[in-house]
């Protein structure tokens, strides 16, 4: 008999929702599990959505103090799921209770705050994961093994992207995402973790940055339309980056590519081998392999699209291994990993110095876009 | 506060896991929803898989007689997710206590049990709904519209298929689905329901059909590997269709197609418009408007991949619509349909008539290929 | 120092026209070149027409009756591109007249002309090839390649389709191709010689022939507008096929594909891989190797877009080899490979009787359309 | 009757080529004729290379030095297809001798010879035109067409690429495409120029550059592979613009890039519509039109893949307009464009003026990667 594992989930936005969900089906995906995931409490800062998500998901309570999730003891996991400018305390508070902590994307709003959390979670036995779930997109998984088979060789250049299009509309209204103050940042801190991640996974680290951001509409109506607010953020932000394997490429996040649904694209191209890879394509990966033997008129070169299955990141017993998958099935593949690190003791992955990793090079991008500069990652040094 | 509406599952196979999965996540993805699911018992053949269903999906009991399930006064709904040659003594029965019917496809081994069935749906005031998931795809739904709204004009001819490869392997072992008295015939009763209903569901009803089957490996071995066993049912078979509208098309149902995962494909010509869905790319819709203007060299006519949504079959509340959704998705919303049919006295969609519906185009299309020339479906007017 | 070619054109429409500017083109495309390809004389039905030939390609006269070609010398070849009612004798004559006949598809208008052509060019020592010109396509020659050498093992089924749209508007007047007294059919023997003849070329002949045609549009317009026509054709024609092989199938011709511009496509299933292609994307062909090892979660299989070069029949010295190709080239390509048959004295191919092969499937699937059963190809055998 | 003109073709590579080619075809795609080109002489470096051009083309003579061309009264049209850095002072002798010059990209070696090209062009009443001949793919002028009506409204950002594979092995010779003072620069002078002038095309002018160009090869065997030779150019070179309009976007243009063939790519996101394009898909152009109504449920936004028409730069006589299209017809429509505005006295497009706007920011480009930030293109005015 597997031993339970209380959850307590602070927010229930989109995020919130889908994790939420994803414990619950946990038991449908991967059989045996070594924990039995439990709903405990979740705290939301309005009463209704508590009641609301209790009921939904059957938690045993609901709260508006996420301390009250804090106090538990039948509660061992804190999933923090609260707009950027949240997380750093809370996340730090949960540590020093003793709590494994499963966070979304981004760690926090800007380099000091990631710093901060991470000298807490180097000094605490406590796991700690980031939700960077398009990890686990079976064709993703896929790709990091070719690349760790060194399918690709040397790495020339890639092009990363994410682009979204929800922001075009000038007369939607202002919302955190679009506050300094609240989100740390505007596109590139929204949907830059996901692509930076994904690349720095796949290719090794950054060694430097050259970006240059942009906002589109610089006013937009208040929620209730009342006033009009400044947008103090980017809505697209284009790097240029220099791995420290040589290899050069950039990454465009945006927020006001028309025509995009959930875009997040990859292009690596290497000595040995090319990866492409669409989020919205989600069930297949791309790979073109250099080192097939070229003949003038009976070659087979050319890029194959990989059938990937769902068997990720271990065999799951369900559903069908050819049918395809969405975007809710990756959450659920990440916070299996993350359940497993803890009822097993292994090492959560990606892992908040992932999420450090991926902030410091966000900070030099907005450091760079100002200074019209490359700004090299070592300049960035933690101070922890 | 929305009343309870309990569920009996028969059957916990890959059908009835997702089902299950579902019914526990209809509150995540509708809300408000217009009763409350309950999952009460499930009936599985063995006593293992009954006990671990129980524990997965949190069902009060399992059992091994499905008669129990029809016994309780706090089951109304049962759910049939068991091999073809047992639907029709299961589902009778349950109409006769009263019971909603929600039955995985094919609604029977044959025309005359399907025929048995509908009898005894008509003459009962409960409300039994078929499992045609793939109604439920968006892209399909819009489809549908589109199809509705008259965008397609007179229908020229269409493609159809419906493509698997899981058999291909000579050494697989022989299962229910390769044998006739447990299934009722091969590919085409397995996959075909999906592609004859959706071409109706869009197109109207067929009115004659030519038909080709065969068989590619005709004997395998048995489970135990210790024997080998006839294969008495078709991998592929190819039909040649008359709808009653004009038009004429083909539908080819594979579990011999190389290379192939879970390819569903439709694509229709019409005068006035002309569709293309595949269910590997489950997130479009292609469309082709014939009625736009024609310029010689600046017209924008074209197949456009139309967004497709997931607010079906009413607006969901989750999750993001412009994400990408899989397989699963379409099971979830099928069973709202189902639910709400229950809960607001709806008629189901589809019913059990359009499921006798498709199995009269089976049956014929199993006849054409005995006797080599054209059946007329109304040859097979139902004796009821 | 190559010897001249003479070339005898009859017919300067569509295809006649790409001809001359193949012929024109072939020194860039080929060297060197097996002969010098000359264009002596063009024979058209108006004057106008011919003089505009003659000055647009360089040809020595024009002429309005094609014997004036067959009188000639210095004319070798003769090539004909007029209305299928007009090639049995013109070809006849020609091959009397001791010159090559380089022949648009079909090669007549029905199966007994057919057989007479094919039974002078037997008799003859003269060398006959017609236009089956997809053959050319780099794609199709490396399928050809891979079904050589196995790489598709045992054929399950395929799907083949050529879908244009051309005749959809009711509007279009009557032209020689609607009417049976001049082409002999409607879209099956207008488009289905090239679709009927890629998969012969591919997957070996077709043992027996259903087929299912339909006339969308039955009056139309005469050129001049003053006078309603009958059309006596078919606008879409539905095949299915047997393989002497064992394989199973379809074929689909149509003028009514809305949408379509030149889609001719085919898909294979075999035991050992899968092929895909469509010459509306003519420089990629699609293969799956289901030989490859399947891994759980490391397998590499998929269907690979494999690069095929324009290296066809042999080497070509233009253009770049990477650089994407259109319709006319395999046109290029095509009349390559019959110049060098002439000049090496090599078996022409494809040859006439290639192009009988095409017309007994036609001939079986107007027949089977009209009786509504199976046609065996080998109750049509020739009486030659 | 349609009066003659003379070319002169420098240079028989494979620009050279396809371009001698393009003028004995255009009779044939173009009906009737402006005027009637004839191909006079052929200068190459080589007597035999010479020799077999004239032969190929039937070029009236042949000659080792561009000045007999310039000489003779019968040669008005110069056709330039020489190495980059024989541009600057044929050019200039041509238009000094009064011919109509059409040079092949890039104008020049760099940004000073390529003002004083234009100096004297502007001096002149002769025409001339550069090849951008990527203006001319049906696809693209469609793009032009919807840009020039507002289709896409306020550029937001785009993204350019021009992604070759050739030189990846390191065991490739040098060529003097590889050495800056025969070529000017590497990929960026290459490619670029088809890139940047597309993007100008369709955008309006660039403001500013950053760039980051990196050689991956830095020593490559000389032609005999009796030497190793230093590479002094970029492989792979990365652009971030910013439009006057104030759109923001990249350009990568690579010799690298693993996986591809001829890949020229641009994607733009505006505030009224999305374009996508792909060289290797030259058929179709894909436009998205965000001004259409957004329903929840019924909408019919997305991507369409517009059909494009060969009837470009005015409707051609062939060959049919809905075949696919290739790399060779898009110098004919080019080569079409340069004839008319000779015959017709019209302004030649692109122009050498055209040329010159790429030039510089091919210039600001390399200046920009040396010192590491933005380049204002106005700050290279030209001192012309």
């Amino acid at each position: 008999m597997v031993r339970p594992l209380g959850i307590g989930l602070i927010g229930h936005g989109g995020a919130g929702k889908i994790h939420a969900l994803g414990y619950r089906s946990l038991s449908s995906y991967y059989d045996p599990l070594p924990v039995d995931p439990r709903l405990v409490g979740v705290c939301t800062s309005s009463e209704m959505t508590g009641a609301k998500a209790q009921k939904e998901h059957g938690f045993e309570f609901h709260c508006a103090d996420y301390r009250h999730l804090l106090e538990r003891n039948d509660i061992s996991l804190i999933d923090c799921c609260v707009p950027n400018f949240l997380h750093r305390d809370m996340i730090i508070d949960a540590i020093k209770a003793g709590k494994h902590v499963y966070c979304e994307k981004p760690l926090a709003m800007n380099l000091k705050e990631a710093e901060e959390i991470v000298k807490f979670s180097r000094q605490s036995a406590v796991k700690c994961q980031i939700v960077f779930n398009y990890r686990f997109i079976p064709a993703v998984m896929r790709a990091k093994q070719l690349a760790a088979e060194g399918a690709l060789g040397e790495i020339f250049s890639f092009r990363g992207a994410y682009l979204h299009s929800g922001y075009i509309d000038p007369h939607r209204p202002i919302t955190w995402r679009l506050q300094r103050d609240k989100a740390g940042g505007g596109a590139l801190i929204d949907l830059g973790p996901h692509i930076i991640d994904m690349l720095q996974y796949l290719l090794g680290e950054f060694n430097s940055v050259f970006a240059n951001t942009k906002t589109i509409t610089k006013r937009r109506p208040s929620k209730d339309g009342q006033a009009v607010e400044e947008v103090d953020v980017d809505d697209i932000a284009i790097l240029q980056l220099k791995l420290k394997n040589g290899g050069i490429g950039t990454i465009e996040t945006s927020r006001f590519a028309t025509g995009t649904n959930d875009d997040l694209r990859i292009e690596v191209d290497g000595s040995k081998g090319s990866l492409v890879f669409n989020l919205m394509d989600p069930n297949w990966l791309f790979f073109y392999d250099a080192t097939e033997e070229d003949k003038p008129t009976g070659g087979r070169k050319g890029f194959k699209r990989i059938e990937t299955v769902q068997h990720y990141p271990e065999p799951a017993v369900f559903p069908y291994p050819k049918s395809t998958v969405g975007w809710s099935r990756f959450h659920i593949a990440s916070q299996y990993q993350f359940i497993k690190a803890i009822a097993l003791d292994l090492p959560p992955e990606p892992s908040f110095e992932d999420g450090l990793a991926v902030q410091r090079v966000i900070e030099a991008a907005y450091l760079s876009s100002e200074q019209g500069e490359w700004i090299d990652l070592a300049s960035l040094v933690p101070k922890i």
